[in-house]
């Protein structure tokens, strides 16, 4: 792939000024996994209360994350995935799937992400054509889009 | 998605310790659009010498990218993608999905990926089952794998 545009111009680098940060996608994938509260966020993280509530408070503005009222009379508050943040499955099971095969390796990995009707996994993410059939890394070529400033 | 396990036994995690700084992944992307030299790295990302520097060794050091000798009697060195690391291609592609969709809009994209023998567009990177159907993400279950510590 070659390059041949203007850095603001990239979508990998405008969600990386988002998701830059180690802690801002664990706090994603624990929100994935159905925490929702700060103490539990804080908890199965590890993270201190500073740095959890600064990440939240970014995740919230860039509405990923929605503070929602939660408890009798809406006396706690919680986070859930919005739209925008539920659409980063893509982004967290390719994260997934790369840790498994290259940190892991095949036969070792921790989890298996499954189709709760079949139990069975779920397939690795590949990059394919509007048939369904798999573009070769070699094949891809970045060109300018619909959006490209001119 | 429900979690069960030990923090150490996830690929995110694990993933995210190596990638989880801005910087890390978009050198990696970098290097996908063909970049090789330390000097084309610097210009093209506007990263201070001493940080590329770091994060170059970084990325080395877990096997992401290589150093290869260049130049007339390797005199120089230039930085080229392992395996592991031209595997990120669907990392780095969720990632532009994911921008492409929720920061700049459908119709707004600055690049597009194509398939070069069709110069058609890729599609959308999706859950799948063996059979190719696509998993809904309300579908989508956690299960202790074969690697799990019990």
């Amino acid at each position: 792939m070659l390059r041949d545009y203007d850095e603001p111009d990239c979508a990998v680098a405008k969600a990386l000024a988002i998701f830059g940060d180690r802690w801002t996608l664990l706090i994603v994938r624990e929100a994935f996994f159905g925490t929702r509260r700060f103490a539990d966020f804080e908890a199965r993280l590890g993270i201190s209360k500073n740095v959890l509530a600064k990440r939240l408070g970014h995740l919230v503005e860039h509405g990923i994350l929605a503070r929602v009222e939660a408890g009798r009379y809406g006396a706690r508050q919680e986070y859930e995935l919005t739209s925008r943040g539920k659409d980063l499955t893509a982004v967290i099971t390719a994260l997934r799937q790369w840790g498994d095969r290259w940190i892991f390796g095949e036969g070792n990995e921790p989890l298996v992400v499954v189709d709760r009707a079949t139990g069975k996994p779920i397939e690795r993410l590949r990059i394919r054509r509007a048939d369904g059939s798999e573009v070769p890394a070699r094949d891809l070529e970045m060109r300018p889009g619909p959006g490209t400033r001119s």
